[in-house]
């Protein structure tokens, strides 16, 4: 397939993504889009130009909005046709192509625009699904020989996070201040964290409406499964360790969680679908699942200083997840717990085997024990002010690439 | 102060109280309204009738909504002087008591709306603020000689609870299914909860916005405080005993919770202010409070058994909480966690000192060690299906009394 718009081999906008999100347009007005190359596509004038016409379900321009929650609600029987219908307008000879009138108005460069949160986000829950990952913090704050706790491979661990605070990339935030004990002190003090981490994570946005009671099959999760972002779980380690028992992480998250802008589809996904970890024990019923559920999604994690460049600082990828999208959607929903369109549901950090393949300082420094040297020579055992992270996914096989961009932050001083 | 409208001496709804809720009228139509006896007053017509025009602020009629979020938004700058032109309306002699069309319209036996939930709640935390209620559950589960954990008494400590699933008293639901482990068992089950409980909490909400970064100091939190309901964080304890470690309650507690229909607005509790417990040790300035900060209000506990009269299995009071609400606001924002308009923030489960006041059945039973004799000779451990339970809350002195009405729901078969 071969679009009009030309684009590098390398971007992860091909003509296979057709991602969503919503974009403030020259500072003048919000609106829906897709994204091709370096170019951002008004999706409500296409619809206002009569390109969606034919779309069944898309009988109002859900795109003349703040957010992409009427238009996911619509289902994949609307999206799925949407996305495809884009797809096709954006290739050689398409009947787009040839109006010169709409490309002028639909049509602009992603330095002209502001990307926005895609979705008003109702609820927020942040898995714990990474084995590596979670034996990691066993054997860091329990014990190295029995680092998974008994019900870690049984049940997709998880907890409910903070809607509020889930930002857009490239929203910078201060850094938290909070209560934090001390080894050397008998009492807690107060002050800016001396812990800032990142963790690295990806998670998928549902879209459906289910009512309380109601549970969705593990066959069935696929279909509230609109796509997926990047994810930063931005972590003051410090004050999570003094805060989080019995109830867990609190204060220690809710100050800033990050998101990429461009919601990539299960669609566009489908294509880097790969198998699954085995999985033993065998989990109940409600859990088992068939077929490839995990995706083949490389992962980079850059830190760059203020007065330096990018340091590729990890290297890791998706397709590790022990526990799969699906396996946690059935999970969260077996109680009868409702869901709400919009909904993020996040896979908690996401790590491999070596420290080169961490997704969190925590890990990478193993709590600052083993300080990470920058190419300017500086060392980090946590984020420092003025240091940026840039967290990156993409899916490559057979010359097709698509990708999710990047979610980058800085971090500024506390206030 | 006397009312026109006649009620009976012990009624929560006195000229006194003024809460505002959101009714469905006679199968109809939707309207912010408030209470007084058994009749229920839709806002909206007063509002049209003019009854509000020397209101500053009050410049569109948002009492004509689905929820009071527009209403508390406008700040106590505006609700308060409603509130108490409501209560001036409402009194003998008044220009409203002598406006019999304007009654015949707006003013509704209660037996004639359904009452819906009183605000959009886009995040709700829980936590877990009473000394008693900790002591018991570290005593149970941990160690009675060291019951509460080294931050306990440092940290309002909370977490983040799922605001999808919080419904309106009379909403009921199935009994949830999970997963548990039998300690019989060397392997997970999966199937209704055998230990199905409630928790007696009280909980605020809260009526602005704040940015992320933005902290409000604990002389400020009152102002964020629009008032308070009865809230019952129903709990699956098998569920939570199996899943909680290490990062909290999840699918333990998301399948509902529940509130009543009426805010009872701080204003109106402001009678009935009391001194808080002697924190010791000091906590950190910023958690630091001058006044009276903690409320006498009086709480019961009933369960009402399918074929069974009302068994009053708990009495308690708020005025024990160890952490008050300026405490656990102030400590939430105090990293920069942005709070919305209709926030939820419940105390955690209120207990007294002793079992006939304790706040859920796991404390009452002590695990189901001594389980409670019901007046029908039935006994309960936990709760079975079809029992209702109910929650109440009111506050009593000097003859003045005001109240919450109750919550209550009853339990279903699981589906």
């Amino acid at each position: 397939m071969k679009s009009f718009i030309p684009y590098n081999s390398n971007s992860d906008f091909s003509i296979y993504n057709i991602p969503f999100g919503v974009a403030l347009i020259k500072d003048d007005y919000i609106t829906c889009c897709t994204r091709i190359g370096d170019k951002v596509i008004d999706l409500a004038i296409l619809y206002e130009k009569g390109y969606f016409n034919d779309i069944k379900g898309l009988e109002e321009n859900v795109f003349q909005d703040f957010s992409l929650n009427d238009f996911i609600e619509l289902g994949k029987i609307v999206t799925n046709p949407t996305r495809l219908k884009i797809q096709e307008l954006l290739t050689e000879s398409s009947q787009l192509s040839k109006d010169q009138e709409t490309i002028n108005q639909a049509f602009f460069e992603i330095e002209d625009v502001s990307m926005l949160l895609p979705v008003h986000i109702p609820n927020y829950t942040d898995f714990y699904s990474s084995l590596e990952h979670a034996t990691n913090i066993g054997s860091m704050f329990r014990d190295p020989e029995n680092a998974l706790l008994p019900n870690w491979k049984h049940i997709p661990i998880g907890y409910h996070g903070r809607s509020s605070s889930i930002v857009i990339s490239e929203t910078n935030f201060h850094r938290p201040k909070g209560q934090t004990k001390p080894a050397d002190s008998d009492k807690p003090i107060f002050g800016p964290t001396k812990q800032l981490d990142f963790e690295l994570e990806m998670a998928f946005i549902v879209n459906k409406h289910t009512n309380l009671g109601e549970s969705i099959a593990i066959n069935d999760t696929e279909d509230a499964i609109f796509g997926m972002v990047i994810f930063n779980d931005w972590s003051a380690r410090d004050i999570q360790s003094w805060e989080y028992v019995p109830l867990g992480p609190f204060l220690s998250k809710n100050f800033c969680s990050s998101i990429s802008p461009w919601i990539v589809t299960l669609e566009a996904l489908d294509f880097f679908r790969t198998t699954s970890p085995k999985q033993d024990p065998e989990v109940l019923d409600y859990l088992k699942f068939e077929g490839d559920k995990n995706f083949d999604i490389q992962l980079q994690i850059y830190l760059k200083p203020e007065n330096g460049t990018e340091n590729l600082i990890s290297e890791t990828n998706y397709k590790y997840m022990y526990w799969n999208m699906n396996q946690q959607l059935a999970h969260h929903t077996i109680n009868g717990c409702n869901i709400e369109v919009g909904d993020l549901y996040a896979s908690g950090t996401i790590s491999g085997t070596t420290p080169n393949s961490y997704g969190s300082m925590l890990e990478i420094t193993w709590r600052g024990e083993n300080p990470l040297k920058l190419n300017n020579g500086d060392e980090r055992k946590f984020i420092e002010d003025n240091d940026s992270i840039i967290l990156k996914a993409w899916c490559e096989k057979d010359d097709i690439r698509i990708g999710f961009g990047n979610v980058i932050n800085t971090v500024l001083p506390a206030l």
